[in-house]
């Protein structure tokens, strides 16, 4: 017997009606922003990958060299064929670009619950636009996304921190800023990780500097308490100008939020600081506040990286939304649904030698785009009625011997059980509804 | 720079927009003719190829060992995962199981025009059902399909051959059953060798055998002729009971065919025996008929491989269209189309001391699910309203000085170019059609 891969996933039609569901609820908000769609390749080259985020991620990766001796990966993530298809159109294209994709990526990751090797994701991205309003934007598409699913401030929040406000605190801190990317990877872990085990990666970030650690460590847990704007505000007090400069941005972010009705979803919190380090400026993540309190989404501002490909300068912010959490939480608070794509009709063929007219009729019907199912073998009434039912069509429509004489057929509504001849010319405009 | 690989496609909106629309037909037939959609793993064991195809399909296949020291591939069709999860249910299912898929499949293969190595296919089987029905089922879906781009019976037709019939003619030219499998593989080359090379194939399948293998090949292009019933019909007078039995299903099948007015798109074709080992009755393949002649599509009965692969019997019936060859041909005819999904509104605003104003409308509006789309920066009126028309709008809603300050919008139907005033009360229940 075959199985699948573990961390993989094979979508019979209930599972994937399911699938379907959150993937045309994703599109639907897509379009409606403004969005565009669009696929990268599956298979990459190994280099696009190592290229972003450096040779470790090869442990993660589904990599192998392939019979034309090419290293070659997988994808674990879009962002980086993002970058490279926008790159190479960036001096014609019109900006700001905004573009979605749905699809599956790819990581070898240490078998545990939730975690798959294979996963759908949602990603949405500006590029080209350094505005504020285009981190508000997408911060919106992502709210509005989990909304339209039902979801509501009670079940979810946007967790928002910022890395340059970080960089400015850290810098008031003492620390050079040759530091600062290791010293933001430590402070991303800082809800991971035990107190001794986070102290022990500071001092081992801090090395050779002249700073502190344990007076380093205790003033950003402190900083990271800063969850609401005010706290931050009372920082700005004794604060350096950039951060007074920057907190005034965060007014304005906070004051467009309120325009969209949409700030009662966010929630300052200086403890995303996103793993990564191609962000930069506000990053974010949404958390279901019920349940596991997992991550639903995560993303930010990444204006260095399409440069650092190799192509032109364009500033990016975007995020990426999982469907396995997703779907999850859903099922947790009762909101999740399926596809529907019932047939409308089921064709009852009273008896074989009616076949060949049923046939013409059915065909016929199909082409006016009604959808309609019938049985590929002999069967009885009260079976082919049964199947209507356990197919959830609306209607039966019964070829009899008795209806053929009179030159028609029955319509059955299933659903309240009237029934009614309609004559064969005339089943061609018959209202299917 | 980073390419992407040879023989792979990234689909930037443009062309993601052509796909979706191939893509979109392809699911609307498919739900119309009670179909439902599955989606296997792209990477699959690759023992679950190899045992349907032999140790020879690993040369064709993207294949290596994972981190875990697992023999895996990409797959390169979704037959194989299709009789897996149909297998695993065989029990409990309702039958007949008519599944579709529409994915990616991959193939290591020689670069040639027209020639992917990641190509998508449609694919829909109708497992569980042995009956003539389904056969027919399952073609009309293939015809069905293909007039829905609106091609018609000039531009590509349905080539029917039955290797039921080709094993009872060799029956009766003397070759033994054990030849069979070998035989039916190089009839399969007949089209795609010269004389030649055909006739030394056939010497070297026929082998150890006694049949005389110019007497044999001779016979084999006459019969391969056969491209009418009528002419079958003449091999029949001096045919064997089990070939006549045989022609009258071919009847059977053509007065089916006939019932649902789609005779004029199937040729019988004893051409076409399939390459493929697992093949068993009728087989088929959708040829365009103009321009190049390739073709579109292709499938028949496997009745055995569900069985072969472990599981319970399953009798079965598919077929697989590509996407290339069919978006080569509606280039062709000119057929073509893209998936239609720009913003329906664009908002234009006047300055930015009207932003936040605009933003809570464009937010209210977006939830009553209007497409609306807005400019990101500030802007001026006429570099607004060339976005509103490169973006496609149908409508500019004008957020000015003056219109505000009568607690009022502007919406300019961009087609007709009427404008009209609308308070902001009421601009939540404008009809933006």
């Amino acid at each position: 017997m075959f199985k699948t891969l573990p961390g993989f996933r094979e979508f019979c039609p209930e599972d994937f009606a399911k699938r379907s569901y959150i993937f045309s609820k994703w599109r639907a908000k897509a379009w409606a922003f403004g969005f565009q769609e669009f696929d990268p390749p599956v298979l990459e080259s190994l280099s696009l990958f190592t290229e972003k985020s450096g040779e470790e991620i090869k442990s993660q990766l589904f990599e192998f060299v392939d019979k034309g001796d090419r290293a070659v990966a997988l994808r674990p993530e879009m962002t980086p064929s993002l970058a490279r298809m926008v790159g190479e159109k960036a001096s014609g294209i019109r900006r700001p670009v905004k573009w979605f994709a749905i699809g599956e990526n790819y990581r070898y990751e240490r078998q545990q619950k939730g975690r798959l090797r294979a996963f759908f994701q949602f990603n949405a991205d500006i590029l080209g636009e350094e505005s504020l309003c285009a981190d508000a934007e997408i911060m919106a598409l992502l709210i509005e996304t989990l909304c339209s699913f039902g979801l509501t401030e009670k079940e979810f929040c946007l967790r928002l921190g910022d890395r340059d406000l970080w960089l400015y605190f850290l810098r008031m801190n003492g620390l050079p800023e040759s530091y600062d990317t290791k010293v933001l990877s430590v402070i991303d872990k800082i809800e991971k990780v035990s107190a001794e085990a986070f102290l022990e990666m500071a001092q081992k970030a801090l090395q050779d500097s002249e700073v502190d650690a344990e007076k380093f460590v205790a003033s950003i847990k402190e900083f990271v308490k800063a969850q609401s704007l005010e706290v931050l505000e009372k920082y700005a007090e004794n604060a350096s100008e950039e951060f007074k400069n920057r907190l005034s941005v965060w007014r304005e972010l906070f004051s467009m939020l309120d325009s969209m009705g949409l700030s009662k979803y966010v929630r300052c919190d200086m403890g995303i600081v996103r793993g990564l380090a191609y962000y930069t400026g506000f990053v974010f993540e949404a958390f279901q506040i019920v349940g596991t309190g997992r991550a639903l989404a995560g993303g930010g501002r990444y204006d260095a990286l399409v440069k650092k490909l190799g192509y032109a300068d364009m500033p990016a912010v975007g995020f990426g939304m999982g469907d396995v959490t997703l779907a999850d939480l859903l099922d947790l608070v009762n909101k999740n649904a399926s596809e529907d794509n019932n047939i409308k009709v089921y064709a009852v063929i009273g008896s074989e030698s009616l076949r060949a007219k049923a046939l013409s009729v059915i065909f016929e019907l199909r082409r006016k785009s009604v959808w309609i199912d019938y049985p590929l073998k002999s069967s009885n009434f009260a079976k082919q009625f049964k199947t209507a039912n356990t197919l959830k069509a609306k209607y039966a429509l019964i070829f009899g011997e008795e209806e053929l004489t009179q030159n028609s057929v029955k319509v059955k509504n299933l659903v309240s059980g009237i029934e009614e001849m309609v004559s064969l010319e005339k089943i061609n405009e018959y209202n299917f509804e």
